[in-house]
């Protein structure tokens, strides 16, 4: 049996551990050289292995491989590209199967979340029909945290224990200012259809913090909201409000839609947090500051969550793992032996059980009133957030991130532009 | 000689480390318990020294106090009220002296900006006056780094820090998406007057990132601007730009008061990001995201800078042993004794030269066209970076601040309202 090269991409937004499971993928693969060749990584995702733009992992350093466990961010590109339903653009797939027959690959690792889970699953069933079998495996990754099966998705835990410090440390702000100045502090978390993340800040609570979290999941009631915001401030002279950017109207707007115009009268600007604020200083008059994360959140490697890095890192590890033993058409998972101590391991799920579903937060984590988070949703979210793993710093007090040199293997077939 | 008690007191916005300062200050008149008494603590700021609510520190422990070095915020609460005019309102200034001779209070410990230096030194002044002499020593804090004669101001090195870090990673996540999605960044941070920390987003330059920074220092020029940020994108495929809320048109107007008004015709929401990524969506195309960190950098202590903290903390213990010494009316202050390595001194500066001097940043740390940091900049900047402080973590990922007691002695004069 010839030993096949490999090919690794990552797919949609990036996160500040998904380099940690390129770092899996790629150390595991360097271990194994009696069974698997030359790891070939997508530049720029998909577009990468279309375009035939093939990234020769085996001229970066095992230093700068390792680092990639520590740097937050795509290493070697991502895209927002989705393959169109085999139908309609087979012959995207059919391009796709040519490179990896053109440079002998027959392991793919695909990086994503739900829209890479269903492309690895084609890429696996086509590719057998087409006589030049691949191993598709799916490696999760998204802030989302909507995969199934998975106990959670990497990305997600460090996303929420940055927001969870973060909303803590701007109330010990405000707590401290609200006798004279702002009494009010409004953060804006990413969550377009689910609120994961506008979840992760309602942990503050259990810090002596009055919070009110907005969910997607959850219409605006813009009176009870009020309610809520004006007794957490009389009782304790200010408030913490997380919202979600999904938080819509009942009629199905977005707050951040709201019509807002600038003088010459073009759309809005954006973002629910100045809505929200402004809101409140109209009925209820009181100070505030607000703040938009965006993409801080998702970046921010300097306050990853250790339990969400060794995952990362795992999965890419066990998806070559469960390639060599023959696995195809998978995707690793965590699988969540206890919350305390939080133990896990890895296990696996079919792609065909894991394609186009999406995991929705259980309405038995939001509270009653649509405000809050119950026990249950903090005894899922802790263990995420568990221990630190610092970046190393250089002397100059910036963090040591790696830029790898992405060198391209030269071309064996004809241009392809997509 | 009688003992003679302590007043302290946190003013304006409190930043990462002004407890590093309050520890600095409690932890040293607690090593001299025979020259000193017990340290009061305004509730609140200077307001608790008016209203007489005043915190007995004694009463939190060895370890409450210990642990306020790693915790952001101002643990007695602060205020935004600055004493009128000794001509306008001398009765607070005297109501101020009561109470400090109500309570044996011999030193007064004012931690602040600008507007705290002087009310500590008309304090001084005036306490002579009125026959109950008490030695005022200001405590430098202020994330705007505005004060004179000191290197930097406490709270400034940190928030240079989260910026820098920050901005390094979002950039590195646009890098990883421009191929097909956001091109543009933008993060506005504080400054409405100064661009101190808008400057330290400028050293990403020394990481690869090509940025663009917007000073309020200078007008904004939406023609080169708009052609700076396209030559970067041209060239590098992305660009990240640092916008300080101060930056304003040529007749003054600040960005963020773009005249927007939401669908009900009220004023603006704010924020100067938001309107920079539409002006560039409008006139370049480029998709953009945006963010607006607002209290999370100046209160962000889990990415403190070492040095920032080391700083804050013997600024407060200076201040106790230069009373002790006999000094009054004056404010300790950082001495920069070398850049590589940084090496530093505490000294000190007479309050009189200290009040209403407001520090600007020299126009040669700006580059020729406006919108960069010059190697002096530079190598003022990384200094202040240098090191990491991070605060210990709960098993349960949270990191482990502190709420203090702040227990009231009881009232001996009459009841006085601001």
């Amino acid at each position: 049996m010839s030993i096949k090269n490999a090919f690794y991409a990552q797919s949609g937004g990036v996160t500040a551990v998904i380099n940690a499971s390129a770092c899996g993928v790629i150390e595991t693969a360097r271990k194994n050289k009696d069974k698997i060749g030359t790891v070939y990584a997508g530049r720029n995702g998909i577009i990468g292995a279309l375009e035939e733009d093939l990234i020769d992992t085996d001229l970066e350093s095992a230093a700068d491989i390792a680092a990639l466990k520590h740097t937050p961010s795509g290493g070697f590109g991502s895209c927002r590209f989705k393959l169109k339903s085999l139908e309609d653009n087979k012959a995207e797939y059919e391009r796709l199967i040519e490179v990896f027959k053109a440079h002998n690959i027959g392991y793919f690792f695909y990086n994503g979340g739900g829209d890479s889970a269903d492309t690895c699953y084609k890429v696996s069933q086509l590719s057998e029909k087409m006589g030049y079998p691949v191993q598709a495996i799916h490696v999760p990754k998204t802030v989302d945290n909507d995969l199934p099966i998975t106990d959670n998705c990497p990305g997600f835990g460090s996303v929420a224990k940055y927001i969870a410090v973060s909303a803590l440390e701007a109330s010990y702000d405000v707590r401290s200012m609200c006798k004279t100045s702002t009494k009010i502090f409004v953060l804006e978390v990413m969550g377009r259809h689910a609120g994961w993340i506008a979840a992760a800040g309602g942990l503050i609570e259990d810090e002596g913090i009055p919070v009110v979290i907005l969910f997607p999941e959850v219409e605006f009631n813009q009176e009870k909201f009020m309610a809520n915001v004006k007794a957490k401030v009389e009782q304790h002279g200010f408030c913490t409000i997380v919202v979600s950017e999904g938080t819509h109207w009942p009629d199905g707007k977005f707050l951040a839609e709201q019509g807002t115009r600038d003088s010459f009268g073009h759309a809005q600007l954006g973002g629910a947090a100045p809505v929200v604020a402004n809101l409140i200083k109209e009925s209820l008059g009181y100070k505030f500051h607000w703040a938009v994360a965006d993409y801080l959140q998702r970046a921010a490697r300097h306050l990853a969550s250790r339990s969400d890095v060794e995952q990362a890192y795992a999965l890419g590890e066990k998806a070559v793992e469960f390639a060599l033993e023959g696995d195809n058409s998978i995707m690793p998972t965590v699988n969540r032996l206890s919350n305390n101590p939080y133990t896990w391991e890895i296990g696996k799920a079919p792609l065909a059980e894991v394609a186009n579903v999406e995991k929705m937060m259980p309405m038995d984590f939001i509270t009653d009133d649509g405000f809050g988070i119950t026990q249950a949703c903090k005894d899922y979210l802790y263990p995420l957030i568990e221990g630190e793993a610092y970046p190393p710093y250089k002397a100059n007090g910036m963090p040591d991130y790696v830029t790898l040199k992405l060198q391209s293997v030269g071309k064996k077939l004809e241009i392809f532009t997509v």
